[in-house]
């Protein structure tokens, strides 16, 4: 009890979403106060019953907050969520930070940073590994990057949320260049299977016990779902959809652009994204790459 | 004892490499007679001492045998030794069989079940996954395709040599198809690593600690391996030569155009091994691949 | 005499480079009254002793013409240049047009097309093809899109700059997709030659003499010329900075991206253009691509 | 009258396809004499009238010549012509030689080259440029390379056949590798417009006047005849087919290979061409490979 006692936190939360849901729940059972907000409140309710208070808008879940967590779908929402009408900056404290989870592009972290510096805020980038379900079971991989004081005082709240915690710089936007570097290996692995299951396919090869072999090989649950998604063929519902994958690729090739390191793999993954989303894939789960190769071997 | 001993049968084996001896030695410790050849005999001889006999030829290895096994570098070298003078097939048994564990071309698979089909001897692809300290400690993946009577008849030597058999199907070929698209799988991760590193470096973000990140993510020691390689540029001696994975990739083209199915990421692969050979790197590890994207982004 | 009288008009020109000076001399030569206007006003000199006038200001060179004519680096010069402080749309007459010649994003031209309209000014996406000598010597060719109406009334001002007029559309933005179009096919034919040029400089063969046989080949003055500067290695000064090239194929990537119709030939450009940019080129002409895939065959 | 006179020889030709049978009639033309010889004895009859004799087999059309010519589909069909029963090599004379006008890879070149000196025998490539109208019309492109006593003393034949000879080097494979290089460009500028035109379509923008403002742009007759095929859709039939045009890219993969340069447009083709081929396109127009483009696009 004494360590719960020490470490609990006033926490605001912004997005209830499939991962955000999980992450607030788990922040709920490590003893923190939490105050959420979502857009559409009914998302809330269920965190409600859990011991959260409700906001009515991002501002509200600052004003009392140490920290307030942010997970939203983009630069975008997240932008509007700090620094719109109502915005997160306009109420968090001084000396109390803003802990992006969210996959940002390089760019948006480094006017994260810079804005809240300028209000005196702290500022961290904390994108997380993990599908909904990790979230829930508090497995996710925390990626961390900010101010070494800030990084050191907002551990519980890694910890809370993740099975791991990654510190990987004093530059908030190094963390996402590392979720956005992550995502690209993950996209590779897709793509990858896609074009092998469609020569064996045609080779009339039986592709999902060639899927087992990789297992064994690469002994990866990442290999055994992702592969599994597609020798199903199950892509409806989306765990991830097509179109937030192909933001990730956008953002990867965004960062090898910046830096002038050429990324030829990601390119090809854009390439083949635009061939899915002209096929009217962008709902369908990002495994559905693998629908593009099946047609450019004349399988579909 | 029991076991052993209605298991126990007359094997030749002849490529006694880096992968070679591992095997033949875990023939001899499952309770085979072996006959063992190598072009060069001292390689031989840590096997004599096992308790294998040794063959002057690969004509002689086979003459006895039930079954041969060959673990050779690639189609040309298989083919000399079972068609050329005192080659194998030359003193094979009618009934016994022939059992490649090299990674084969489909063509040279073909060629080696009808060609062994008219002298009434029998043949099976069997390629291996696995590096030369997974031949020692039995860890190997063994992939089989062939008949399903020989399948079935050689169970014992390919429980033997791996830790877990896949029979992938009827023809021999389709077992080569399997191991050349697990060597694409593997080829593209080293290439992943490559431009993510280079990107990152670049980015002054620390890729040791992303290698890290990435091992947990994937959970694979596939890439706790080959991602440390890199990491680390150690890249001399070669666990698998650079020509020899260029040989793979090749390998994955040609399959990719009998069955018109596009393979772009093998092309992409092809395209940076040919860098890597106009840089010098053909004897070094094929993880140096990774030095292609390196290049490309001017860190070398 | 009588041509001139009839279709002599009161012209805006702004920016003067090294295109922008050769269509203005020519506007003069075919009798429009000409007020120009430059950053740098050194530039206007020449122009002057030609017969133009100058301002002070973009809003200046705008408020008496029936049509002003930008050629500008990039969309963010244009927007400056149109919507900033003493710009082009604050003087732009109703009825009275502004007339873009600048490489553009699709984007930027729509969003000029929609404001200018609110201000009830006419607006013409009018780039261009064609080196400053071309430009000069009036041999432009002028894509023009906008409504019918404008385009037909300044036609005579189209024609005034190029040899040939083609009216692609009525939506601005479609000659605008038509210029990165045509940008893409000749840095396709750059880095085609780059490609040619390193293999067979690896085969001793005479690399010069194939690319006069390519230009007998294709008998376009076209690859006549990017042939030879490459075949020289003559990158510097730069007909076409490598690092405008880039923003062009960055426009093809983009517009691709519109109408998620991939283009996996840009994609690899791209990815050679960060190799460039990585190992200092971005002042060298865009024909130095292939000093890309030389570096990839140890050439350099 | 007297230049025919000195200069008339005695010629063999062996192929009279569509290419072969225009090459043969200027043979004629020029007053040399010829005997023909083709596997279907119909296409020679046209010849005849035209003043040829025909050969029962290579070897006769070859035993009194000072130059025998193939015109032949590819490395395998010119090696039994030359090598087989009743082959050009057994009845060719010493001090006469063998002219190959095919597409051939290096490899071949190189072994025709080495089997007919150890027969005291003559050796030149000579592949040419252009399509059947062309080797009608004389206006092919010939590209030689053999000693410099045989190119010069046949250099008349070169003159009879085309509107103007290169002489590119000294060892025969040279002149193949630069027929190579030069499909591999023709083929990437087929693979710019499909790609162009497809982007071009799902943005409704006019893609036949963008074929013409390009053909405007390059000036080059090449660049109008494909792009009117791939507007047109003409395919069927093909001037040249796509089987071989996937036949010509692998040859230059393969010399990209033998002196280890990337070559990766060439890369992007053949995956480009195994689409086309999985989707039943081999006898189609090489122009065709265009539908690839347009299928990603989801315009088919």
């Amino acid at each position: 009890m004494d360590r719960i006692l020490l470490t609990s936190m006033n926490i605001g939360f912004v997005g209830l979403g499939n991962m955000g849901r999980g992450m607030a729940r788990n922040l709920l059972r490590a003893g923190h106060q939490l105050t959420v907000y979502n857009r559409t409140r009914a998302k809330a309710e269920e965190l409600i019953r859990d011991g959260a208070s409700v906001a009515e808008s991002p501002a509200e879940a600052a004003q009392n907050a140490e920290a307030v967590l942010t997970m939203l779908a983009d630069d975008q929402a997240v932008e509007e969520t700090v620094f719109g009408e109502n915005g997160i900056a306009s109420t968090l404290k001084q000396g109390a930070a803003h802990i992006s989870n969210s996959t940002l592009s390089v760019g948006c972290a480094r006017r994260l940073a810079s804005e809240h510096q300028k209000r005196g805020q702290g500022y961290i980038s904390a994108p997380v590994f993990g599908r909904p379900d990790a979230a829930e079971n508090k497995k996710l991989l925390v990626i961390v990057a900010g101010s070494d004081d800030l990084v050191t005082k907002f551990h519980p709240v890694f910890e809370a949320i993740g099975r791991q915690t990654y510190a990987i710089g004093t530059e908030p936007w190094q963390a996402n260049a590392v979720k956005i570097s992550g995502n690209f290996m993950i996209a590779t692995l897709i793509e990858t299977f896609g074009e092998a299951f469609a020569m064996l396919r045609k080779a009339q090869v039986n592709h999902a016990l060639f899927h087992e072999i990789i297992t064994d090989l690469f002994g990866s649950p990442v290999y055994k779902n992702y592969g599994k998604l597609i020798v199903d063929e199950q892509f409806d519902p989306a765990g991830f959809a097509l179109k937030l994958g192909f933001k990730d690729t956008r953002l990867a090739l965004e960062l090898a652009q910046e830096f002038n390191a050429p990324l030829p793999i990601a390119s090809l993954l854009r390439d083949h994204y635009l061939d899915a989303l002209a096929h009217g894939q962008e709902k369908l789960d990002w495994a559905s790459l693998a629908k593009a190769s099946a047609r450019k071997a004349a399988l579909e």
